[in-house]
């Protein structure tokens, strides 16, 4: 008997998102995956926690119909404010990236004191702070709007952008955070800033990027799900990855590419009102 | 007998469209006004023609339900990629804004030079270049993304706005445009950088803001519709104004009281897939 080749499916808002399906494709090599961005729809990190959850669970019954055997909710304001209604709707277990997130941080961390950053959403529902705070850690959340349209634009190493991320931080590090030794970055988007993130914290500071540690969550998760056989010819082939987008499948192949770091072939526009 | 009352239906993908409105209450203090803002969807200035037209189709016709007896698409966006796909669709006149800009700068223009910013879409649409040209005037269009997320985040007189803004105009009057005598702001969210735009642009430029002259527009529009009879009591008393957003309405309350330049009280949350 051959154990079958399990499908993820990745879910975000737009292209933050394959920043961990490019984590997961380094951890889980052995797996399909299909991968949701909402284009038509993003960003989500300004909006309510209903048209979030609405827009979510949507995503993820299409996943689902698509063959995801597990989903990965690569956004962390979809995770923040609707994880609870996504695993809910879902018949399929379900991963966001907000726990993995704050164990990384728990793990890293020395002096119990974390900074995150992330969109306006995403720290308003403070479900990084709750998170970090069950384990016994002190978290200060800082939203840095700014962000994502720097990196949408391109302008990850301008000085423009270590401006305003000096900003961001200053006010993130000040007071009682100013010996904070761990920064999560809350936001997919982000870890294409690090180098720059990297270069205006304080140099004590440790980055931790929930891509990662997302990654290595998914992995056991699978193996409980689907147990490896190392000897099946079936899970040695390469990943096959399929994407779908509710905007312009060109845009989509163009920007994506930046932040899976290969190309993007197979893309297929979806309306999810029809 | 009374002439009825008109009432104007306005729409934008969010807040920007409120810089027209409040232009319009000025010139049109005696009529109704309906507004949508597709708060749960915007921006549309990074989205496909296809995505953006269907939108805004959906918009005009709420709007249409709710007693609109003309609209005006007062998004930049949505006027360049989509006014004829409305008008189509729509069963009363519909007013876009990037006519009456293109009639705004050429009455301002003396070398006939033209500067337009406004975002991705809009610039790509290339439909000010050619309402421009098409009145004999010389286009340049630059896309500023990074503008509409500044505003939101209230850096409207901030030095890193100043300095972003530097950097874009000076890619829009470089070479052969450096001599442009006139800039028209093709995006509803930019009249609140104005102050800091004058202060940037060279001194022989004129800005011109299209929700001044879209108004106007309507203005016109609606005398040829339902000519004005000034003895009219119905038409003497204060504006009803009723708005509708797709996404949270406590946000909209707060944001577009800015854009408005007063307080918003009736606002209800319409859910348009449903």
């Amino acid at each position: 008997m051959t154990i079958r080749r399990p499908t993820i499916g990745v879910f975000d808002s737009g292209f933050g998102g394959l920043t961990v399906l490019k984590a997961l494709l380094e951890v889980i090599p052995d797996a399909d995956y299909v991968y949701f961005g909402d284009t038509a729809r993003l960003p989500y990190g300004s909006k309510s926690v209903e048209t979030v959850a609405k827009y979510a669970v949507e995503a993820a019954h299409y996943l689902e119909s698509n063959g995801a055997q597990m989903l990965v909710i690569a956004c962390n304001t979809a995770t923040a404010l609707a994880l609870d209604r996504i695993t809910a709707a879902a018949h399929v277990p379900v991963v966001g990236v907000v726990e993995p997130g704050a164990e990384a941080a728990a793990a890293t961390t020395k002096n119990r004191k974390i900074v995150v950053i992330g969109t306006e959403a995403t720290v308003s529902s403070h479900a990084y702070r709750r998170a970090l705070e069950a384990r016994g850690l002190e978290a200060r959340e800082k939203a840095c709007p700014l962000l994502v349209p720097l990196v949408e634009e391109g302008w990850v190493e301008h000085p423009v952008t270590e401006q305003i991320a000096r900003i961001y931080l200053g006010e993130a590090f000040a007071d009682s955070f100013h010996e904070a030794d761990t920064m999560v970055l809350a936001c997919t988007h982000y870890p294409l800033l690090k180098p720059l993130l990297q270069l205006v914290t304080p140099d004590h500071v440790c980055i931790v990027d929930s891509a990662d540690s997302t990654a290595c969550a998914v992995a056991t998760h699978l193996q409980q799900l689907l147990p490896r056989t190392e000897t099946s010819p079936e899970r040695r082939a390469s990943p096959r990855l399929k994407f779908f987008a509710t905007d312009s499948t060109e845009k989509f192949r163009r920007l994506g590419a930046r932040f899976l770091g290969r190309t993007i072939d197979d893309v297929q526009h979806v309306d999810l009102k029809e």
